[in-house]
């Protein structure tokens, strides 16, 4: 891209987060802006990111039997309608198609803001008995809602790319398996490819799936002590079932419905690996998701470049298809440029190799995480690369577990969550259940309750209305 | 899916061929006909052979240094219409947006029927210099085209999936060479994967891509005579980089328009795939681009039905990871009824495993193409399972082309050309070149100019106005 060439990020991260972000996804060539509100291109360097959770995602779930599949964008207003607080959840934010050429259509058709109805109508004709069940379908497809205000890149837009699982089951039980078996592989995907550690946990009523029986999130935590919700898992019961008449003959000869799951992560997980990871130089790439791993910057003169081109050739067979490296040979452009253009695209790994590398065998290797420097004998390169690679990957999760708990707080009365709230961050709180507790926090401090954790129980009472409770949340400001 | 264990195709191919393709397709589970005029659910079955169509093309165009990429999908009115031609060709099928939630839009904005105005403003954005050419974007996106009459899953559907490649090119004859380069991936994956043959060649100046310079294509020939074109490439000249602004500053420092090819191939050689190979029994997929290569039916008694699976579990592993294996080991079906329903989805080879071959160390081997069945050691069940898969692949492609020559005629008169064009086929004649005499061809006979070979040539007449020409067309009605 040819903007990626112009100078690097101007603002720090520490001190302007909001235009730093912007500069940073901007600046590396990962996205750009579109001519309608709130929509972005995916360039080639982030869609490559996109690319490889697909595959690791697919890898997933083609193994526990789920199978891919592709259904139609447009949804007739009817079929959104079905399932009331499923509707009301989403018509804010529709793009309705009114005509097709010069015809007025008979009824609106609404852009997909999520793919239940328009699956569970396929569902309704594909399952006929027990025979049928489960029923394991995902699909991966564009999504449009919506947005006015706060649009930011990735995080919040028009249309973004996601997966959508839909499952069918038996059961109430094999559904709720099921989407814990998804939220695990959510968390594999965040955790351990992205090196975003995250908080897992139930939704509040109010604050889940609209048109779901309970929702299971993973959430993780920005610098600017933002949440962001990194993936959801949702059990829908019965409750698109049965409207949408999606029923199964049991092995009993009785006739039952089905019960639902539907679960995602899309493109704004690629939001919170830049927010986390990126420094004021650029993007930092974990190593396990990155589509480049190293970059061979020659450093030479007029009278050494074919020696020293060729010795980089030898490192680079000398990597070899372990990892994925580039060689930026170009003449026209210094090693300096080459430098900050390869940091700002955040490649987690840079070989230098000079004359006095040629000489002594060696080249000299930097770390994008920390800037840290070694010289390595060429002989020993390919495990040195990879050792060095694992180490980033670790380092990287590890220094932003260690941010996530400096950024959790807990607060034991109101008088410190309110305190508390304004710093940003996690917001550990104990809370009664009511609509009406969780309402006047968010009316208050802006922070909404982002999960409740699985295992996390205490004997205590409601920050709000005091009454007696063993619920745990974690409350954030959330993007 | 459950409809998949419902009977097989009543229709026969070639007594009723629209009803047996339809049936084909929607009983094998393929497909599904959706809420909205002409749209399908791409059921996991056909997903499965387009993720392998995107496997081999990914890697085609990625080796060549392609780029994929997602661009949005919503485009405002006043890009589409700024080349002129190319806004006339696609707005009667255009589904239009015109609100957000409840507010009305003050532009309208398109489903992209295509995208090269989208890409076009991204690219006015990136491109700078030469040193930003050759731009080379691909993205596999959901196409939007409103079809009212004549709709047919894969062949003509409302939404359909495809690849569409975006390139900007310093000079004229790069775009050139680049429209080639893709033709030939493009018939590899028909003919060395789909085992379709094709016809290469340009398309008339009637023919061509709305707004192109001109057009490549590869067509091919259906059982019942129609012509289906599979895919194409166009070389779109300055017209498009012109009106969008897309300049660069050469070597020279002089500023100059990009010249831009696109080039897309779709779900519809899914729709090719199935009327070419298809038979009475259903579906026949071709071994390199079948999601499953091999079923193993057990033929047991209650008795020894363990070991009988145990020795089909035997073969399974024999047959190894070369190929994908399903052992159907379903107790409450028959083995007849296994038959019948893989025959239907089309798996390349079924293995038959009973006491008898048991006790024989031997597996009977069904070819799903030719019915012919050989008795094979399971000791050199992998190699056998290859070779057959290999023959399968080669006797379908040789079958087809002989379909191809067959169906293929010469008119060297007007009136021998009316006389063939009933029968269907593909009709070669020699055309001025001139646009009245192509539409009076179609006028006449509802056949209309598939291509124009590349390196056929002939001193002749006009089969219409007789005037000299070197020129041979390839006619035929076309889907």
């Amino acid at each position: 891209m040819g903007r990626e060439n112009s100078m690097g990020i101007t603002a720090k991260k520490a001190e302007d987060f909001p235009e730093w972000y912007s500069q940073a996804v901007i600046k590396s060539g990962l996205v750009d802006y579109g001519p309608v509100h709130g929509t972005t291109a995916f360039a080639p360097q982030s869609y490559a990111l996109w690319e490889n959770i697909q595959d690791i995602f697919n890898a997933m779930i083609k193994k526990s039997g789920h199978k891919n599949a592709y259904f139609p964008l447009l949804i007739p207003e009817g079929f959104l309608s079905k399932e009331a607080e499923h509707f009301k959840g989403f018509v804010p934010e529709i793009y309705w198609v009114t005509h097709n050429g010069s015809s007025e259509l008979k009824e609106r058709l609404a852009i997909r803001p999520t793919s239940e109805t328009m699956i569970y109508y396929f569902m309704a004709r594909w399952i006929r008995s027990w025979r049928d069940l489960p029923m394991l379908l995902n699909q991966w497809c564009n999504i449009l809602r919506a947005e006015i205000k706060d649009t930011k890149p990735f995080v919040r837009t028009s249309e973004f790319l996601w997966q959508e699982g839909h499952t069918a089951h038996a059961t109430d039980k094999e559904a709720e398996e099921e989407v814990m078996r998804i939220l695990e592989y959510y968390r594999t995907i965040v955790e351990d490819y992205i090196a975003v550690p995250v908080l897992m946990g139930r939704k509040s009523e109010l604050e889940k799936f609209a048109g779901a029986k309970y929702t299971l999130t993973i959430e993780a935590m920005m610098p600017d002590g933002k949440a962001i919700q990194m993936a959801t898992s949702h059990h829908l019961g019965q409750n698109f079932s049965k409207p949408f008449g999606i029923k199964f003959l049991g092995q009993d000869s009785k006739e039952y419905n089905v019960w639902t799951t539907s679960w995602g992560i899309s493109t704004r997980t690629l939001g919170a690996l830049v927010m986390v990871h990126g420094d004021d130089k650029g993007l930092v790439i974990p190593p396990r998701i990155a589509d480049v791993h190293v970059v061979i910057i020659p450093i030479f003169t007029k009278d050494n470049r074919e020696e020293v081109l060729e010795f980089c050739e030898e490192i680079k067979r000398g990597i070899g298809d372990s990892c994925s490296t580039v060689l930026d040979s170009d003449e026209n452009t210094s090693p300096g440029y080459k430098f900050n253009a390869w940091e700002l695209k955040g490649v987690p790994l840079r070989l230098e190799a000079g004359q006095r590398d040629m000489e002594k065998h060696q080249v000299t290797l930097v770390r994008r995480d920390n800037g840290q420097k070694s010289a390595v004998d060429i002989g020993s390169i390919r495990e040195k690369v990879a050792q060095t690679l694992d180490d980033i990957q670790k380092s990287l999760y590890s220094k932003a577990r260690e941010g996530l708990a400096k950024s959790t707080h807990e607060a034991d009365t109101y008088a410190k969550f309110r305190e508390l709230a304004p710093k940003g961050g996690f917001i550990k709180a104990q809370w009664c259940g009511k609509d009406e507790c969780e309402l006047k926090i968010k009316e208050d401090t802006t922070a909404t309750s982002r999960l409740i954790p699985f295992n996390e129980k205490k004997k205590g009472a409601c920050i709000v209305c005091g009454s007696p409770t063993e619920t745990i949340v974690y409350f954030a400001r959330a993007y």
